[in-house]
């Protein structure tokens, strides 16, 4: 069975499990602490990144943009209504646009560092980087969650899914982000009322139960977190 | 005609420039301060970044990534041994990956940071951070330098091209980003012989000769810049 290294606060590592688990595959989940820099995590993936998809050959794809593109094109591709990447190469630039927004310029401007701030460093020795969260990046971070949210806000009233008509990477993406932000208490849905209408109906899809159902150690999720009906 | 805007220190500009070059498209070069945050190239792309392609129906196209794709989608698919990006979907893969290596991960750890505190400060006004270059990024991100090169000499040591038997994304990519850092003088070759013979031989291709022709202001290019057998 294909190995998923991942860790459940990392919003590519969310989107990699959320395209396998509608495309209906199984794969064995491994929790990788990428701070640790393990010699053979290194050694499957020289950037360090997650998430690290190693298929049944022992072959690694590293990275979620890498692993989309893949399942795309072994898997998408065959299953019609139900892919996840257009056919349309215009349209498929623009799910590829608003995946990235989420998860590299997102990700940098707010997950990354607060996940860090909030979660990792919980975890990690003084040697690793590891101690109190440092306030003025928690302060920076959180302000800019407040103009990502007005985007999706935007893109989530204009379209019935993120991209256009039809369910796509870029809404499980941008959910895979929300998600972790989410649980740490990190999201103020009252001033992004369509953005939770959209959130709701994509936190309530199947593949979304495993994650509703994680706990990372020393950070308890927001009372919402895991309700259909926040 | 399609309209690439770009700057010409922007190595994934450079890097869009080089597949056009090589599969012989004709597009109008606009030249974009990032950093002036104009209003209307905002419309085109509200992630700021570069390069952005508009096509001739105006559509936009924005990011390295993302035009790549579209380019090999539509036009790549029939070029048969001349496509950039391989038929077999681990072959993409690992394309993809070094793409990503160079255009993202080189791209934060040494040459944004370097194009910035060198060239980009000495033409921003105070206001938009414009000013001497900070000693203590330009040292962090020349630490990096040697990393990135050793893994890069590695590749072209051990296959013709980077990603295999064949030119591809992933060799326009990596001159790409080595072309900038050699503009500004900060390799040395001498210690990666390997590279070196690779970069000539990518040098030397015609879809080389625009980038090595231009000149930034401020900044005198090394002296073996645009000299072929350097």
């Amino acid at each position: 069975m294909p190995t998923l290294y991942h860790h459940p606060m990392s919003a590519a590592s969310r989107f990699v499990r959320l395209i396998l688990a509608e495309y209906g595959f199984q794969t064995e989940l491994a929790e990788e602490q990428p701070w640790e820099n393990r010699r053979d995590f290194l050694a499957l993936n020289p950037a360090g990144t997650l998430p690290v998809y190693v298929d049944d050959s022992m072959r690694a794809l590293c990275g979620a943009s890498i692993i989309s593109e893949y399942l795309d094109e072994t898997h998408g591709v065959l299953k019609r209504d139900r892919r996840l990447l257009a056919e349309d190469p215009f349209q498929r630039a623009e799910i590829r646009r608003l995946t990235e927004w989420f998860l590299q310029k997102m990700e940098q401007d707010v997950t990354r560092p607060l996940v860090r701030e909030r979660i990792f460093k919980l975890q990690m020795t003084s040697d690793q980087g590891g101690g109190p969260p440092d306030s003025k990046i928690l302060r920076n971070s959180r302000a800019n969650i407040r103009q990502h949210m007005k985007y999706l806000s935007w893109l989530a009233g204009s379209r019935t899914y993120l991209a256009g008509d039809r369910l796509s990477y870029a809404d499980l993406a941008a959910a895979a982000c929300l998600s972790v932000l989410d649980y740490m208490g990190e999201i103020n849905w009252t001033e992004a009322p369509q953005a939770k209408d959209w959130y709701q109906r994509l936190k309530s899809r199947p593949s979304f139960r495993p994650l509703l159902a994680e706990r990372v150690r020393g950070v308890t999720p927001v009372s919402h977190y895991a309700d259909l009906d926040f």
